[in-house]
């Protein structure tokens, strides 16, 4: 039953979109699935079942394998075959995950071989790959050439590691500032993650010898990022003028651009309905009008948590059945507990309606077709002795240095940047660990899974030179007895690093229990935890030159007090090379280009606000949309929506200046066409995030954001060095959905031309678009 | 053409809502109707625009008529006319209006005679009458009855000066804490809201002489509540899941049960659409769908704002003819500023589009509708003369009175009270003025208008006993001289009582300047302003007995420092009888019995959390439904949705014993019935709210709230006596709205009976629910 390649290699075309031509919906070629669907006539239903599920955590955190739980789930769950715990080693890993796949291949009765769907986050999700930022940082780059071979150097560990299946992008639109996954995602922005999403897709999914797709991707959460409270796991409103503007954006240009293999239902309930049994948003909407023909997974726990903690199915096979219906085709199984999967109930409905068996065969057939396309019925198993010809690469590590250094933002500087300091006193309990997010496979305190920010400032300044002092403890504890030490510290140094945030670790990491942020946590309190704005207020105080360097997945409240810092640097999830990258910052060796991808809030309550909010929800100030986009929202106390660090924001060592900003409107091709000349004014070289956002002066129909952004590039300029920016935009980039249809209503429009979100750091131009159908 | 009103009265037929019977739509008559017809086919276009509009403040603040201004208003704007400025007297205020009314009546061509369309929040909004607690503090008695006597009040009052039309009740579902103007509205329960609602309709639209309508209502504000960030004029998200069953439940129980005259759009988009416009809103599910049969009228400014702030209209004319093509019926006109009308632009109009004739046509018909059904071509104005014979009767007084001592709530008392202090310290900005809402017609420094409770304390205590010490201001200061003063009386009268809280007062209020709540604002920060909170912990520092006593329309969150007074009690803006109802409250002249309907907040960033979340919005926690309620949504700070004084919470100085909780059903008549035996067991008399929860334990389709109100009722009870208390409800009230259709499925339900909604305050009965069809 093998096809040649050969045979399927012709067939293999991504569509690419082309800017101001319609986007040709391309036949993919059906030969995977002829042949998914040969398998299928052949298999049972214990067969059939048994795909859908898996086997999710290979090996424990010792690296051993249980062979009596892998023997009891293995006749109702041995689809697909995770890998063991983030600490475990890829050299220990490998070589059993190959073992029970081969035997697969060679002892089963139809030899359907397993595939590893597993995170990829920072990287790998076992030890030993390269360990970038986490997706805000690499968004906060704004750098999407970079970030395409960040992810292609994760893709290749990835295929090193017989991974064929990654969870990711997330495209999550993160508006939310207390939900604590935010460290995942890329931020805010539809249209920035859309771009992200969709680079990571075209990169991952590349197809390899033979027209095999590299690695599979699966979008999700399908459709998540904004609970009620920020909660993690809850509900959200729905609204379908507000899920397709809001939360759809980023999967309809993925989707048209990129044809993404899978998607991942979210834990959400949406308008009520819970994801995974929302029919609607499955098949009426995901499949019927954005035309998705992948995959559709659960995510871990998700058929179980409807009938468990959403109380919306009464029974587990119940909750089963509603899934499968919906358009459920793979369930993610949690790494321990089999008596929470779902699909395994469905073995004895075998005798059920006719319905459940179309939906069965449906859902077997997608999962073996992706197991078709990433040639896992065609290609050998990796081989353990590469490993070490693939991952940590000189080159990989160099990519993931270059994406640190441009995952950082400056958020203040008063001068005092940069500066080489003779003594310098770090100060925290961020200055000696790492903080890599729960995705990344870092022990946040093994000095071999990179360097802190203190062992970066010892190798850069010496060790004589720098000192440090924890001061307090990342969490709830009533000792302030080191704040006194990091005053002296800071005092006897005379230039201080504070080094304070949010833990964010891998669940078997030393420190889990301290930490603060990443998946579970949602935010009530966006301040520092624990005693750390208090050991920050201590050494500023003193009155020292003081640099603060914030951590953490999240946007932080920066509190009057805190901003007393001369400078300060936001560095979220930044990876192995952060330490490095923020001496290099602060020295001046590299001049910060990151920019937020999620707006800082001024106060825990006062949120949201994310920089796109509608014309209303700026209260009663209409200056918004034509002076200065600051209103008073909450008039008590008086805080506004439009803060002033939001999205696209960051500073840098030198100035640009942008000039004779133009916006043209060609009414044949419907393309729409930016220029805007940037010049470094400055004294050094720097990149600068040009930002281009627009808004219909006014809409005829639907409240559209206040602005909206369209495009973004990043250029790097010698001092002096000026280049020409040129945008093409096509028209119905500039649209937006009133109940499920696209529209542009001809008439005014403003395109705002910068380096920010901020009215400030904007240049207005208006233009009269025609009348345009989609 | 004048009808005898013999001939109306027979038909005036309010359907009231029988329990367990099908509500039937009987046919109203329409006598008023044709002469409406008859009126219309006589009248121009101007004249028609002109009935759509008014003139909205007759008086200035000095009870001056501006007669120049009114008469270049009213060629244009001539249906409808407001009154003064509410400190304006009704003795000053009516008889000029009157002239104006009568000169209406005489003159104009058509003889059409203004209605004066006023709000009626805390009573009639000029001076001189009864002022009762806004509805929040109304809602916290969880007492119809005594709400019922209360509006039959307002509505005499109203009538005496003139008041055919109020723009009450609102029906808002104030789940966003930071809302501000929670005040105004009943609070967080949809079911309470709208038995708040109905008693206020069917109390104010009662028929009197000759059948007419006594004053007209206006449910608001359609929809609203939830507005993004709680920010005022903000949207909303809708999804028509959560606008039924969160939003719309109120007006649906409204319109079937008590029949409005009309409702007023919101100020919201939802969804992204603006609902001035949203014709969706209007005619699809509020006509169609809900059966609405009454006038809609704008909200003041409401068109305006399409164009002016959310930009979703080319001109203000555009604004106004998408508004009546979507359904509004009347425009609602700004006090002062006549440029932002929308009606007057149609003028020119009116070789407009046959679609915006017939829309204008429907327009003044309903307009001219409720003039005649409430009299006003058949009835004669008002008696100045008879303003003392209505306004301020002992008996209206009594009722006021006793609604203040329902509507206070005593939130922690650890035995402490009741007791008559021998000296008392009363401290702080609330203890010398009535705080009584935005829309109350009270100058809160003015004893004229009501007792503070440093007056009403004195005229308790005597004198010499009570010392009064600010303490600080309302709001931002730096001066924090005052606080070693109160400190000093604290310790010296051995007993302090501590008034804080948020001002919320008239925009005639001298106070004006320093108000933190009420209309105009949102919180984001839910604390005490100023230096309100440092105050009170300067005071509890002291360790003398101390009594709390919050004031304002709105929850505020009780921080760890505060819930160290021995006792506190939540005021809401109760009305000119606060200060005496909280003397009597302390000294258990009265013994408390307030309920919260809003549930009260840990911290300003952890909402919401009204009590009615749905199960996956817990977060991890599955123990909700079963056992206790509490579970850590929020991880960073480790914070609950389901916080400690939620919806329905409040003490007495007595206890109450629930016992023998039965659930049955009836399937022949879809009868629920529940009983209970409520016993008082304590040494004092007190009232206590019986309070009847509900869910399906399972529901097969969209997620339903962990528990949801679906009874209440008020009991008083002698020590030692018991009462059974017996509820029919009709399984349609059980019912919720998939898809805007009402369903109740079959199967387990868990019923709470108890004193509140905390999980240790219910007694949990199951019971087993037949097939059901709406």
């Amino acid at each position: 039953m093998m096809y040649s390649p050969l045979l399927i290699v012709a067939a293999a075309i991504l569509q690419h979109f082309t800017p101001c031509a319609a986007v040709i919906n391309g036949t993919q070629t059906d030969l995977y699935r002829q042949r998914a669907q040969s398998l299928l006539e052949q298999m049972t239903w214990k067969e059939k079942i048994g795909q859908l599920g898996g086997y999710r955590r290979l090996l424990e955190a010792d690296a051993t394998f249980n062979r009596t739980r892998f023997d009891e789930l293995y006749p109702t769950q041995n689809g697909n075959l995770g890998y063991g715990s983030a600490f475990n080693w890829a050299s220990d890993v490998v070589p059993i995950a190959n073992r029970i796949k081969q035997r697969q291949i060679d002892e089963s009765r139809l030899h359907i071989p397993f595939v590893t769907v597993t995170d990829s986050n920072n990287g790998i999700y076992i030890s030993g790959g390269t360990i970038f930022p986490s997706n805000l940082g690499m968004a906060a780059s704004f750098n999407l050439p970079l970030f395409e071979q960040a992810i292609a150097v994760i893709r290749e560990e990835q295929r090193a590691i017989g991974v064929n299946w990654v969870l990711s992008p997330p495209l999550d639109v993160t508006s939310e500032p207390r939900y604590g996954r935010i460290g995942e995602d890329f931020g805010e922005d539809a249209y920035l993650v859309g771009e992200f999403g969709k680079t990571y897709v075209l990169t991952m999914e590349e197809k390899g010898e033979g027209g095999f797709v590299k690695v599979a991707t699966t979008m999700k959460h399908y459709v998540y990022g904004e609970t009620s409270g920020g909660v993690n796991l809850a509900s959200q409103y729905g609204g379908i003028n507000h899920i397709y503007n809001d939360q759809l954006r980023p999967y309809i240009k993925v989707i048209e651009e990129a044809k993404p293999l899978s998607i991942m239902a979210s834990y959400s309930s949406v308008d009520r309905l819970p994801m995974h049994k929302n029919r609607y948003m499955f098949q009426d909407i995901l499949r019927q009008k954005l035309g998705f023909e992948g995959l559709i997974m659960t995510d871990a726990n998700g058929i179980w948590q409807m009938h468990n903690q959403m109380y919306a199915a009464s029974s587990l096979q119940d909750a089963a059945v509603q899934a499968v219906h919906a358009g459920i085709e793979m369930e993610l199984c949690p790494p321990s507990e089999p008596t929470v999967c779902g699909m395994p109930t469905l073995l004895n409905a075998i005798n059920g309606s006719a319905v459940l068996q179309r939906d069965i065969d449906q859902a077997v057939l997608a999962f073996l077709e992706i197991k078709f396309r990433t040639g896992l019925f065609d290609q050998s198993l990796p081989d353990p002795q590469k490993l070490n010809s693939t991952l940590r690469l000189p080159q990989s590590l160099e990519i993931a240095r270059e994406m640190s250094r441009e995952a950082i933002a400056m958020l203040q500087n008063d001068g005092l940047l940069p500066k080489t300091p003779g003594r310098v006193a770090l100060i925290g309990p961020f200055g000696n660990i790492l903080n890599s997010g729960s995705y990344a496979a870092v022990n946040s305190s093994d000095a071999r899974y990179g360097d802190s920010l203190h062992r970066s400032m010892k190798n850069a300044f010496g060790s004589g030179k720098v000192s440090f002092t924890q001061g307090c403890d990342f969490i709830d504890t009533d000792d302030d007895s080191g704040i006194q030490d990091a005053v002296a510290a800071a005092k006897d140094a005379g230039f201080a690093v504070v080094a304070l945030g949010s833990l964010s670790v891998s669940p078997s990491d030393p420190l889990f229990l301290k930490r603060t942020d990443g998946e579970f946590f949602a935010h009530a309190d966006l301040g520092f935890p624990g005693l750390q704005q208090q050991l920050l207020d201590a050494v500023l105080d003193v009155g020292v030159p003081t640099v603060l360097v914030v951590s953490g997945g999240q946007p932080f409240v920066l509190n009057p007090s805190a901003m007393r810092a001369n400078a300060i640097f936001h560095t979220f999830l930044s990876g192995e090379f952060t330490g490095d990258a923020v001496v290099e910052l602060i020295t001046g060796k590299v001049n910060p280009s990151g920019k937020l991808t999620v707006s800082m809030p001024q106060y825990s309550g006062a949120i949201p606000i994310a920089y796109d909010l509608l014309p209303s929800d700026q209260g009663y100030d209409q200056a918004g949309l034509t002076a200065n986009n600051i209103s008073a929202a909450w008039q008590f106390p008086n805080l506004t929506r439009s803060v002033p660090m939001p999205f696209g924001y960051g500073l840098s060592y030198t100035t640009f200046k942008f000039s004779n900003p133009t916006v043209s409107s060609n009414n044949q091709t419907s393309c729409i066409t930016v220029n805007v000349s940037l010049n470094n004014t400055g004294d050094v070289f720097g990149k600068e995030v040009v930002q281009v956002y627009y808004r219909p002066i006014y809409t005829p129909d639907i409240e559209f954001p206040v602005k909206s952004l369209v495009r973004f590039e990043k250029v790097g300029l010698e001092p002096g060095q000026s280049q020409d920016v040129h945008f093409v935009i096509a028209r119905r980039e500039l649209g937006y959905w009133v109940n499920t249809e696209l529209t542009s209503p001809p008439g005014p429009y403003t395109f705002w031309i910068g380096s920010s979100s901020r009215v400030e750091d904007l240049h207005a131009v208006n233009v009269t678009l025609p009348m345009w159908t989609a």
